[in-house]
């Protein structure tokens, strides 16, 4: 997606250790017209796959699964990091291990919110080592609903998450896809590369 | 917002301790269609303030935030609850005591995203204390940005929150006014009430 690497390009910050910061349009400020842009072409990607549910990580997971969800008119549920007081109960959880932050989390829902009847896109920001979208299949088959893809905002083709979900058959489609960091630089995946 | 309160209506469960939970289309699932709607009604009650910037909190503030971006064309802030490890210098925190869960969080936002130089429209799922508000607003005051209006999906207008922000003559608009639970039923501020 030209728009969304055009936006990478000029604002994302080259951290070490193969971080990209893009925290002034997705992970702390958002930019909500970008935010729209990526919805649709999540829905252009996934219109024919029968969805009736989108399911993301809180917080950055939230702005473009809900600007999927208003495209592809399907409720979006995002997983929570920390249980609260009143969602104690009846729960499907996960284990999901953060290597940029260095921490375990515990994710879940409410089972009520997911069923077997439910055809399932998972939508989140960044696809690295796969973790959080592994943690979120887990959840999806605790719950007997069918996976129908991932979306994914940015990859890094470099990292495990890919090989993961290509291993297990899951259609995985990424609107910016780096394959690697060069002298503080972001080099995307081209075309021709594919 | 009429669409509003039939969903509260429809979907809300009044739990003891005057809890409203709508965790099926705003805390936990999230119905974007009705986000949307809310986001052009914050757009039709702010459209004549000069605003150049949203702020809100992780995690249930940012869908309206979002959609109220997305209509007001500005970008969009959420304070986050815990620090990260890529954003640990230079940030504007507040104290922020939940009644709901019981404990204080910190919150906090990267100064770089808040300037003297913005007028500042706040949203929020709920204003029942006022304690999350109240933390933005300090957050505010440390940046010298100018604090334009408080725009809240669903206000409990028996709590405190209210009066405190009317008390400091702060423009505060909320889509959805309760002004109390009856029997397990949620009883709105009617227009013969104002």
């Amino acid at each position: 997606m030209r728009e969304l690497e055009d936006k990478i390009r000029q604002d994302g910050q080259v951290l070490d250790g193969n971080v990209l910061k893009v925290d002034n349009f997705l992970n702390h400020q958002i930019d909500p017209q970008l935010m729209y842009a990526i919805g649709a072409e999540f829905k252009r990607l996934f219109a024919d796959q029968p969805i009736t549910k989108i399911l993301t990580v809180e917080s950055s997971g939230i702005a473009p699964a809900v600007m999927a969800g208003l495209m592809l008119k399907v409720p979006v549920v995002f997983a929570r990091k920390h249980k609260s007081l009143t969602l104690k109960n009846d729960l499907y959880t996960a284990t999901v291990y953060s290597y940029t932050k260095k921490v375990s989390n515990e994710i879940s829902i409410s089972q009520k919110f997911l069923s077997a009847d439910d055809r399932v896109l998972i939508i989140d920001d960044f696809l690295a080592n796969g973790q959080a979208v592994e943690g979120l299949i887990d959840i999806i088959d605790a719950a007997h609903a069918q996976l129908e893809g991932v979306g994914i905002v940015i990859e890094k083709t470099f990292q495990k998450g890919r090989q993961l979900l290509d291993a297990r058959g899951i259609r995985t489609e990424s609107l910016a896809r780096i394959k690697a960091f060069e002298d503080g630089q972001v080099v995307f995946v081209a075309a021709s590369d594919d």
